[in-house]
């Protein structure tokens, strides 16, 4: 992948947009943020990708209708509270929409929303409306309190910014995600939203974020469970004044690898900041057939609740990371792959064909004692190579979960 | 399902099945036994199911090769070392098979074989072999040592046995199991050896076995992990002089439904023992389309981190099991679905066509704070009904997993 020049800003790096978070009070912690607004100062190209969970908030079903024009200005977000499974929770994604609306003076259908939290619980909808006013007083250049406020479990926010030149012309592409518990993302993740300056029509936009979700946000678990607000969404300006990426060309190509540099480091905070978790394990896939495998394998590997425990525990046990190769669902020949695992302390091979290698268990500890851990696996069988982003499994995941309502 | 007396005696309950289980020395643990010998006095028909895992253990594919003719007479374990991914392992399966058969005075053949434990270390053959001398010799009529000497992490033995009536003639069926980490199975379980007196062809006896597993193991969870080493096996000797089986008839039915009230027993027992848990779930799902939807919405359920997580917490966070349900690749109207949890303290309704109910979080805690709960939900959609059985994700399963092979 290319390197690019990450630079501060996060969602407000583009110019045009601004953005809030503030305390509404659908979250006891009044030092908690719970309410995010994030604003263009016209029109935009707007795309968006969602859960798969049959089990949809209220929230999503809207934004789909909103978004079926391909246009957008604004994305409001609450946290504390999913919308989903509960009473009223259509009307009430309405009517937070709608005041949002009044306040910006815009069309109610040029707003994206969503809700993260606990599902089953009606929405607070009074206690929304009455702060909109505040939340669109609020709007400044600073991205921090918008990635703050649609935070959950997160222990902290996650934001990215880029630069990069397209069509000639300087290009910003900025974003913000939340994410920690409930993540094994099918076509979307948690909450992830991108703004951009970037002129593109929104055919192709949403072709460019469908591509890029698959190749970051698809290829990270925490805990296997799929949520039922996953939601990516992106709003592109055009002010770069770049010749308008109208097709699949070159220009499309170098928007595609900007949006997914920007949503691979959102993706891997998340997984760092997994439930619980203390270490960021990769796992690369290499010497496949082609690269849907190679990612299966991979996210089998870090999804495995026994591979997690042993990292933990910094245990080389292998062992386990063949077993979820094995029940991935993809065929492949055991008797020709090779494993490592490697962090900067150093790397060492543990499989070799198939078949356990002696190694320094001494040495793999010491390794395997980093907060990031790579999980190198060669199948020897092609070319095609994919990686995959997890967490360890930790006792903070289990107290966390244990009494997340409570 | 029809009720069973159940009756002592586990795999040595049926005449003519002796069994015998002793440290050989493969675990460090003297006190911990590791080598079992289940034999019966004549030849047998016998049937087996193993695991879908890709990478599967050396002893699978001998004892796949063994049972080609449907026939055997002794089955033999070790725990304490999978004899997968390890160099030499095809080998080491074949030896100790030979050192068997040749103790027992029967031919190789006549043997499956299997092995439990760490992956990817290379099996101690002579350990075994010196061994199996011993083994023979303490063959008797009691069936705990084998029981005991294939388990790993699990916590109690598990075995069960009845007398039913078959064609007339009183017939009676034993069985052992083991099983409390790497438990999703998918095709079969991880250990289980079934016995029977039962006149019935190999044919028969291997579609009975399949109809039964895909019943009882099939639908447990403890981790998501499908082990390498799954298989239940079942050896049928024709003593009780039925008139054999040998087509889909009463007799055949009646035989399915003893061997699945066993290996439902055997397999609740794997759930409940499951690594640290402290609470059997059971999840219900009813007004199902069909019995493949509704199992695969039971499973999704319980093998849900969060769900398990929450159900250690005794906290009715049912929110998390519609969105298992969402994500199980099902489809289903959500809108539908009613949700409840049970256990000797009570029921509660907690969900109400798709939208959260208010209930009393004193008496839901209080039911939740039992060993067996159930998790009933009703889909509302059409007359199909499924049982899965889980565990809860507590500190004990991280604490067991990250030092598991120190």
């Amino acid at each position: 992948m290319q390197d690019y020049n990450f630079i501060p800003g996060g969602i407000t790096a583009p110019q045009g947009f601004t953005a809030s978070g503030i305390h509404c009070g659908i979250r006891r912690n009044k030092t908690k943020r719970d309410l995010a607004l994030i604003f263009a100062d016209r029109q935009c190209a707007a795309a968006a990708v969602y859960t798969t969970n049959a089990v949809k908030a209220a929230p999503i079903y809207l934004t789909i209708e909103h978004l079926s024009d391909g246009h957008a200005r604004a994305i409001l977000v609450n946290s504390g509270n999913a919308n989903a499974c509960a009473p009223g929770g259509n009307d009430a994604a309405r009517q937070m929409t709608a005041a949002a609306a009044a306040a910006l003076g815009i069309n109610p259908s040029d707003i994206i929303v969503n809700s993260t939290g606990v599902i089953g619980q009606p929405l607070p909808i009074d206690t929304i409306t009455n702060a909109i006013p505040q939340l669109v007083e609020n709007l400044s250049n600073d991205s921090e309190p918008a990635a703050e406020a649609i935070m959950t479990t997160d222990t902290f926010s996650k934001s990215a910014a880029l630069k990069c030149i397209i069509g000639g012309k300087q290009v910003t592409i900025g974003g913000i995600a939340k994410g920690s518990g409930m993540i094994h993302p099918s076509m979307a993740t948690m909450l992830a939203f991108l703004t951009t300056d970037c002129a593109i029509s929104p055919e192709m936009l949403k072709l460019a974020l469908k591509t890029s979700v698959n190749r970051t946000y698809n290829r990270i678990s925490v805990d296997g469970d799929t949520s039922t607000n996953d939601m990516t969404a992106i709003l592109a300006s055009g002010t770069a004044e770049n010749a308008p990426i109208t097709e699949k060309n070159a220009d499309y190509d170098a928007f595609v690898a900007a949006i997914t540099a920007i949503n691979l480091k959102l993706a891997k905070d998340i997984a760092k900041d997994g439930e619980g978790a203390t270490k960021l394990i990769t796992c690369i896939v290499s010497g496949a057939l082609c690269e849907d495998a190679a990612a299966t394998l991979a996210k089998s590997v870090i999804s495995s609740s026994l591979v997690k425990a042993a990292i933990f525990g910094s245990d080389a046990n292998w062992g386990r990371v063949l077993c979820a190769m094995g029940y991935s669902g993809v065929q492949f020949d055991a008797t020709k792959v090779d494993v490592a695992f490697a962090s900067k302390s150093g790397r060492v091979d543990v499989c070799k064909q198939g078949m356990g290698l002696g190694f320094d268990e001494t040495k793999a500890t010491k390794i395997l004692g980093r907060s990031e851990i790579t999980i190198e696996i060669n199948q020897n069988q092609g070319k095609a190579t994919a990686e995959a982003y997890g967490c360890d499994l930790t006792y903070d995941y289990v107290r966390i979960n244990g009494d997340y309502r409570t």
